[in-house]
Order: C-alpha cells, then sequence, then structure tokens
C-alpha cells in the first residue's frame, strides 16, 4: 500500500507517517520545510521538499498513492487574523491543489487533518446565539468558525465532502484534533502551540507568558492515539465518509498547565501574564465518535502528565531548533501581541 | 463620499456603480477585464484595470474610500467543481486582500456580495439530513455549500464577519442575491446565466439548450432591486453588520424561462435537451428581511416579464460580445459538460 503524507517533516505528519510504516507501508513525504524540520522525516519515508500549492501532477503520477494524507498546512490560528491572505493560499487553496491532483492521479483515499478552530463559537442551531460554549463540542454541532484558520478548516471540510459528492471518489475521513502535544513538535514555533511553548521556557530559564489569567481551559491531546487515529483512517471501513473529534478529554486551565511543566521540567514557577487576545475561553470536544470507530486505539489513554514527561524528555535529548518565525510578512500589524512582533 | 467597486465591469458591479454616482458619490472602479467589459463601466467612474488578488495599497492609499463594495469574483458556479484552485485563488484569497487592505487605509464599510449558493443543500439544524430544500431559503438556515463557488462565498462571508469581531471594523452588509438577470449582463458566458444564454441562443437562431428535463425551478431576479439593494447597503443604518437575500420573489422553471425568452425575442421554440448536471433542483429564498430593510426599494417589483423585455432590448441593440471563456486552465476535466470543453 502506498501512501503520500503532505506535512511529513511537521510535528503530527511525522508521527502519522511513522505509524503508516510500522505497518508496512510504502510512505512519500512532502514538505516545504517552512514550519517542519527533516529531524523529523521518518528515514524509511521517501522524501520530497516542496510547497504543497505547486503543482504535484509529477510526483502523484510517479508514486501513484493509494491514500494521501493531507497533513501540512500553517497552523498558528492565533496568528492568521493577522496573515489572512496567506492563511486562505495556504490552507484553502493548497488542499484544492492537493485533492485535484490526488483524484487525477487515481488516490482511492483523502485523510485530512481539519481542526477544532472549524467549530469556533459552535451553536447547536442557527438560532443558537452561540457565544462561548458549556458543553463538549459534538461533530453534530453547527460550525461557526471565527478566525481565518478555522474558516480555511471548515471551507476544506466542505470542499472534500462537495468533491466527493460531485466526482464520486476520492472516499475521505476528516479528522478535528485539538491541543496536541508531544515529542517532535516544534517547541521554538514563537506563534502556537502552548504546550511547546511553556516547555521551551521552562528549560531556558525564561518565565512562562500566559495571555490574560490563565483560566482558559482545553484538553490537552498527547500525540499517540491521535496519528494513530489519523494512519487507521486510512484502512478502516467505518471511518469512510466521516468526520471526527480526536484528542484529550482531560480539562486543564493554562496556568494549571504552566505549574505542571514546570514541575515536569523540575524548576520554579515562574509565570509572566501578558494581555488576554480574543480567544475562545473553553473549548473542549466530545470523543464518543473516534471511541467507537478506533476502539482499540483508545483502550489506555497516556495521561497528560505522562505525555509531558515524554515530550520533556525528547527535547531535552535534542537539540532546540532556532526559532522558526512566519513565512509571510505580517499582512495586519494591529492588535498583534507584543510578543510576535519580533518576527514581524 | 467615495466608494471603491471591485468588478466595476461585470454586470452587477456596473449597476451598483451607475447608482452610487446617481447619488452623487466619487466613485473608484477595479475590475480586471477578465469577464467584464469596458462597454459597462460607467463614464463618471474612476478605472482602474487590477485584478483584485493583487495588491491595492497605492490605489487604496491614493483615493481612501470610505465604503468598499466588492463585487469582483469569478461567479460560473457549476464550473467551478472544474477550476476548484483557481476559484478559491479568485474568491477566498482575493476576498481577503481587499478586504485587508481597505482595513489599512480605514475604509468604514465593507459591502460583499455573496450568493445563495453559500446555501448548497440547506438544513434548518444540523441533525436535519439536508437534500433538497422544500421551504424557501431564510438568513438562519445553516448553510451547507456543495460547490466551490458557494464554499468560498461561505468562507468569505465567515471572514469579514470574523474580522470585524477582531478588528473592530469595518462594518459590513453581506447580501446573497440569486438569479440576477438584466441589461449589461454578459449573454456571451457560455458558463453562466441561463437568462443570458438563452437570449444569446434564441437571437442567434441556435437551439436553446437545457440541462436535463428543465423542470429545476429558480426565482429569476431582475438587476434593478438588486443593485439598489446593493448600492444602498452603503448608507443604510439599519444594514450595517446584516446578512441578507436579495432577488425576485416569481417561481419559474428553467422551461418556462426558454418559452418566455423565445416570446419576447419572436422566434420559435428550438429547445435543445443535455445530459442534467449535478444543481440544486428548486432554490428560492425568502426576502422578508430585505423587504424591511430596503421598503422604498422593493414597493413596485418589476416583473421577469418585463424585465426580459429590457435585457433582451438592450442585447439587440449593443454589440454581442466575444465569447470569453474560462481564464483559469480546466484542472479536471471528468463530467466536463460537453458544452464547456470548447473553452477548455
Amino acid at each position: 500500500m502506498r501512501a503520500l503524507v503532505t506535512g511529513v517533516a511537521g510535528f503530527i505528519g511525522s508521527h502519522v507517517a511513522d505509524g503508516l510504516l510500522r505497518q508496512g507501508w510504502d510512505v512519500m513525504g512532502i514538505d516545504d520545510l517552512s514550519g517542519g524540520t527533516m529531524v523529523n522525516v521518518p528515514k524509511d519515508a521517501k522524501f520530497i521538499n516542496r510547497d504543497v500549492g505547486l503543482d504535484l501532477d509529477d510526483l502523484m503520477a510517479e508514486f501513484q498513492p493509494k491514500v494521501v494524507y493531507h497533513l501540512a498546512a500553517y497552523a498558528a490560528e492565533g496568528l492568521s487574523h493577522h496573515i489572512p491572505v496567506f492563511n486562505y493560499q495556504n490552507n484553502i487553496v493548497a488542499t484544492a491543489n492537493v485533492l485535484a491532483s490526488a483524484y487525477r492521479h487515481g488516490a482511492k483515499h483523502f485523510v485530512f487533518t481539519s481542526s477544532i478552530a472549524a467549530y469556533g463559537h459552535p451553536r447547536k442551531s442557527n438560532s443558537d446565539a452561540g457565544g462561548p460554549q458549556r458543553e463538549r463540542l459534538t461533530e453534530d454541532d453547527v460550525c461557526s468558525p471565527c478566525d481565518p484558520y478555522g474558516i480555511a478548516k471548515l471551507a476544506c471540510e466542505h470542499h472534500i465532502q462537495a468533491f466527493f459528492d460531485y466526482y464520486g471518489g476520492p472516499t475521505y475521513t476528516i479528522i478535528r484534533p485539538h491541543n496536541v502535544f508531544g515529542p517532535k513538535q516544534n517547541v521554538s514555533d514563537p506563534y502556537r502551540n502552548v504546550v511547546g511553548i511553556f516547555i521551551r521556557q521552562a528549560i531556558s530559564g525564561q518565565p512562562m507568558t500566559i495571555f490574560g489569567d490563565g483560566q482558559q481551559t482545553r484538553s490537552f491531546s498527547y500525540i499517540d492515539s491521535v496519528a494513530q487515529c489519523i494512519a487507521a483512517s486510512g484502512w478502516t471501513e467505518a471511518a469512510k465518509n466521516q468526520t471526527f473529534n480526536v484528542g484529550g478529554d482531560e480539562p486543564m486551565s493554562v496556568i494549571e498547565l504552566a505549574k505542571r511543566v514546570c514541575e515536569t521540567v523540575g524548576v520554579d514557577e515562574n509565570i509572566q501574564h501578558l494581555a488576554p487576545r480574543q480567544e475562545v475561553l473553553h473549548a473542549h470536544a466530545d470523543h464518543k465518535k473516534a471511541h467507537q470507530l478506533f476502539p482499540e486505539i483508545h483502550r489506555s489513554p497516556v495521561s497528560i502528565q505522562a505525555g509531558l514527561k515524554a515530550t520533556v524528555q525528547h527535547v531535552t535529548e535534542n537539540e532546540i531548533p532556532t526559532p522558526t518565525h512566519c513565512p509571510s510578512a505580517i499582512e495586519i500589524k494591529d492588535k498583534l501581541p507584543p510578543l510576535w512582533r519580533d518576527g514581524a
């Protein structure tokens, strides 16, 4: 079985490729290394350095993947307000390009990594006024994305579904992960992934920066079962033409996370509160559907504590990469958090 | 008052610019003439030939529009399945570019022409299974767009709303017109606007081509009140941060429309049925909201019959333009209706 994995040098993409190789699949990975790193690319995968917004027909024609796993994206949700043109180019236009090329060369299944950001301020129906949600997000909620990253992810979902309805193929699986962390994540990315940012700050003896009071809560998701669900979507019949959430079930405030990271790294708490930014206060997802589709994978979840330990260990055993700034110029500088201005 | 109108050489854009000039506004129009024509551009408008996906900051800085009317789009809904990359580039990426530039240069209000295509197969809620709808579309329906054009329009709507929520401006009006026809429409466009296609075919003595049996129904909308609502959204306080349908209320099957066009042109019926294409069977919109917002404009609607007469007269009094084929290469040729293959 041949699989193409876009974003293979990124955090989640590299774990998905690992999972496919463990299953004995033949893997071709594509990445332009704008966010990922060669260190992440599995040795047994064939690697092509290319922006997935460019023509991919030569690669598809040569490799003839049966399944395409599309994980390449510029996933800095908070920053996406400030780089809207780049965001839509990089997320929706590139996704349409990958899918069209996959279809032209006979791919049978398309696995797309969407995001919890597609929900935004979700509503139970259009007559519901919306606002910060009080219940766990289910796949039946009406999506009302509130940042360009989430808007692009929802548009990609619509596109993949409409494409299947019109052309009759490829079948698809759409996965909405949230707050994923674990070994191989880029702890030097200043724009995203609070777990990685905290670990880097704790290890480097810097204060841990929190937007607002830190009472916003998330269910941080260890990479292990997330990557397994994504990989298994390529061969799990029941996951065909399905959309579902994946991730952790353990709610935790950002300030609590900061304390846990300090404990795990073994440093004193040193927290610096920044001005709050506009973000969803509480975002938690219901995972019944993923548990039904992949019962094996969810049998013994890794706790946040155990996940943090493995992640910190991986960071300390490897070189911390040079921070990669946003590959695009900042398009709108108003309201840009001061922390992000250096890269602008 | 200064207004910038994108797509000013297009059908609806030119009428909106006319309306603004009649109000005494100072109008700058932008168009790359890929679909529109210089004949449509009002003489009293300043005109710039540019693709709105390119940098607009020089024009915005010079002209400082108070209101931006964004009508530029490649609006071939049926063809959008075959040009997905071009569609998203041309619709969502370009819209993000226009809005960002408008904001950077102090525009106070942004009027966006969306489409009934944003609804797709709408549902009353996410638990409703969807499918061809039986009731008129209202602005409270959950959008479930089913072609790349509609998906891009909905993503633009989300983006404009999220932009306002994040930056606090510009205010916006989002308008969803449907099946608009009238003088100055491009009757040579082979991909869109059945009224124009029928008029050109009737006048040139060609058979009138209908996808399927022609029992699909639409409420064809005469340009007059549609353009007036769009223009007036720039100065109507009640239309701020509102989304609403505009268009006709008179349902008509496509085959009935063909007969009416033949009568109006004064030729015998000559209808050629083509293979059906995948499209929404019945699409009608509720206009209560538009009537409340703009009671003056809706006092004496122009009938389809009267609208057809004016349109046919305009076509016969003017040169029929050379057909403009899709400016993009066809990305996916499968399922492309034979009629469209010449331009591919």
